[in-house]
């Protein structure tokens, strides 16, 4: 009878245990759907921020009638393992959200802040397994919550390939991550021979 | 000898519960030094973002010879009760960081990317029955791990009081929490009054 109840009462706490692991922890991890698009992650609002940029652009041409801004998010698991290796793991997920940028508003008289829903996410997911050169990108018009794959021509891959600082990642325009890419020698070749004052 | 056995057990497992949520969960509280200055949380950058702003100034005067970022933090326990209730509970902890915006770099051709580490820093910190307002400000340089309380004659206290959106804080910049405040009719009516469109 003693037995009975210690085991019950010990089954018990190890439920609480577990359960007070799911809650306090859950993993993020892709989720598809069956035709193989990715799920947006509800709570990424709620990892970590990585950086923001202002009307950046890769292309000197490029021209907006409005200013935006950029938020990079990746998941707290993700950001635990780049910590301490200056590597990304298996299952990293990049959210890169658009938000406009608006300048006088309230007591704002200059410069920008951001307003309003989402325009526009951007996915950048490792899953080794699963994609051809481990890393692909999910584009999600606003509201939205799937996404299909960006195919594999399109120039985000190639443009990540050359001039990602890490892994084809920007780590380059992070500035909480790059110091310890470069304090744990996992900046890439190309990267490091790009930067300005590089001595061949 | 099982009733012992039993209540080690579920001692231990008990012990093992409380590890576990002290682990996952830490509680972001404000903690002082002796002598009054609040200590600079060290894992600010892991909290939960709330936006960012591009040489935003209040002063149509201000110049600057250079572009700057700011982030704005919160500690995890006061967002989850703003999304519950569109209010600031005690132990509120708002980080805003700035950061230098650089333009031409790695590939970037236009806009402002984030570059280096933190210029300064200022925690907005709400402990009720600390300070006279309920809130206080905390003004940080660069590198500083501590930081004296600004005194309640600077600008700084008034502005918040007459502008901020929810509770002297500028939720009206913060594009996730806006929503709901106005969903839960937490915005102040001084704030509300002097909206485009408001109507007397």
């Amino acid at each position: 009878m003693r037995t009975t109840v210690c085991l019950s009462v010990s089954i018990l706490l190890l439920g609480v245990v577990a359960l007070s692991q799911t809650r306090t922890t859950p993993k993020r991890q892709p989720v598809y759907t069956q035709d193989g698009q990715l799920r947006l992650p509800s709570d990424y609002r709620e990892w970590v921020f990585l950086s923001s940029g202002f009307d950046m652009s890769y292309n000197p041409d490029m021209t907006m009638d409005h200013h935006m801004f950029d938020n990079v998010f990746v998941n707290p698991e993700a950001w635990q393992a780049f910590q301490s290796t200056g590597k990304w793991p298996d299952k990293t997920l990049l959210v890169l959200e658009l938000r406009l940028a608006e300048g006088k508003g309230s007591i704002n008289q200059k410069g920008n802040f951001q307003a309003g829903e989402p325009m526009g996410i951007e996915v950048h997911v490792k899953d080794e397994s699963r994609f051809k050169g481990k890393w692909a990108f999910f584009g999600f018009a606003a509201a939205d919550s799937t996404a299909k794959m960006i195919p594999l021509t399109q120039d985000c891959y190639s443009c990540h390939a050359e001039h990602g600082a890490v892994d084809t990642t920007f780590v380059q325009f992070y500035p909480t991550l790059k110091p310890i890419a470069t304090r744990r020698g996992t900046l890439e070749a190309a990267y490091q021979k790009s930067e300005p004052g590089h001595q061949n």
